[in-house]
């Protein structure tokens, strides 16, 4: 049977609903397209979209917006910027498709995006509950700076960012994935669930991190560790990937990593 | 002459017009208050307040929200979090006066805050233009990996966050404080003023950042540094205390520093 593009969103969507604000959606090519192949990525970067094509794929399902937004901003971003029309341009030329699937994962339940990140921590065991906007784990007594280290074997990471002491115990962590390290999520999740650190993807520096600071002065003992907003989100597209390979077995489809974006000096 | 708590506000916020939703305000004492002596930080965070407190201090001025958000959110994190009941009942049973001055900074022509910053760099004679969220500096042929050194060396930072490549050359530099980091201010920035490389304090990863990577990807010469929010606006608030000291000779006047809230593991 011949796969098109709307056949795989179909399946991706499945019975998940999406908002009518969502921002997902087919962004470039035509729901009636027969699928060649499937390239799975954290977002549609230039050098992802380069090695899509050199990869055969005629499909690219990527977390991110392509231009740098969580919403489409074809106003302030489409007239004249050189690096979007080159972009375009290319992704337009090649008859790629792109579909943006990001609600769709962070709406199933459990929130996908986190259940690979979950997996890939290979912490499953440690699951007490369930909160969809983040996971809540109990684990044998570690530290912080132990866990610091197993996030970075575990995802492949040349750093991460630790706010906190590092040999401070913890045994309740919160974990989530993307840009959900703001004050107005964490700090009521470290309070009702009794939490002694949060792991996620990114957020403003003066709210949890301040929150936590403050807190270790204090005496009482919380931290934080940010691994970044692709790296916590990446293992959640990964397994979109290999749950795809399940359904569309004759499809060739993988994923396609990035290099983090930013480097330490 | 007596200096009150309302003599000092009025001379900071001046001929600065605020905005009726101004997130400036004095948050904890009375304007009518007799000021024995001020403390200027970032943010009155725990060790602030009490580093404020120790050198007799009366009246605090601080930058960010000091209850980890930048608009008071009373209803989330006023009720029964310890962290913020325990800062609180210090603040109010110290009788420090805690003054927020975020706006009338940044609000100031030439931006304040900025201005501290570019001070701190000594960068004066590479400013071209002031377009008050940011200025745009133009200095003899260098390399971003040069800068981020001088920046590390001029701001004593442990680290800061690179994207794009350390080699290549760059002479047209936006730079900005804070949280300015944001696709929809950088992207035009960049393309309007003919940038090679932004700095400026934090924003969100999937925007400039991925900008940078892509315009990189295409052969066009962007970087990004991101410095850190607080040590991005720590110099111009040391610049307030600084010109307080010429206002108010007669008051004792000190600028507390905090450490970097992360550490990279």
């Amino acid at each position: 049977m011949t796969t098109l593009v709307r056949h795989v969103i179909e399946w991706i969507e499945g019975a998940v609903g999406l908002a009518e604000n969502t921002v997902d959606g087919l962004k470039f090519g035509r729901p009636d397209m027969t699928v060649t192949g499937i390239a799975v990525a954290f977002t549609a970067s230039q050098s992802v979209v380069e090695a899509a094509l050199r990869a055969g794929a005629n499909l690219l399902i990527s977390h991110e917006g392509e231009f740098y937004a969580h919403r489409d901003r074809v106003e302030t971003l489409e007239g004249d910027d050189l690096v979007v029309l080159e972009k375009r341009g290319l992704i337009a030329q090649s008859g790629l498709a792109l579909y943006r699937c990001h609600d769709a994962l962070h709406y199933r339940q459990p929130d996908e995006i986190i259940q690979g990140l979950v997996r890939r921590l290979g912490w499953e065991a440690y699951l007490r509950e369930d909160l969809q906007v983040a996971v809540i784990l109990e684990m044998p007594e570690t530290t912080v700076g132990e866990l610091a280290e197993h996030c970075k074997r575990a995802l492949g990471l040349p750093y991460l960012r630790v706010a906190g002491d590092l040999a401070m115990k913890c045994t309740r962590i919160g974990l989530s994935a993307g840009y959900r390290g703001g004050g107005e999520l964490c700090i009521p999740m470290f309070r009702e669930h009794d939490l002694d650190m949060i792991i996620t993807g990114e957020g403003p520096e003066w709210e949890t991190p301040e929150y936590v600071r403050d807190a270790m002065r204090q005496g009482r003992k919380k931290a934080l560790i940010l691994l970044g907003h692709a790296e916590s989100e990446q293992p959640g597209m990964q397994l979109l990937a290999e749950s795809l390979k399940r359904a569309f077995p004759a499809t060739p489809i993988q994923f396609i990593a990035e290099e983090p974006v930013f480097r330490i000096v």
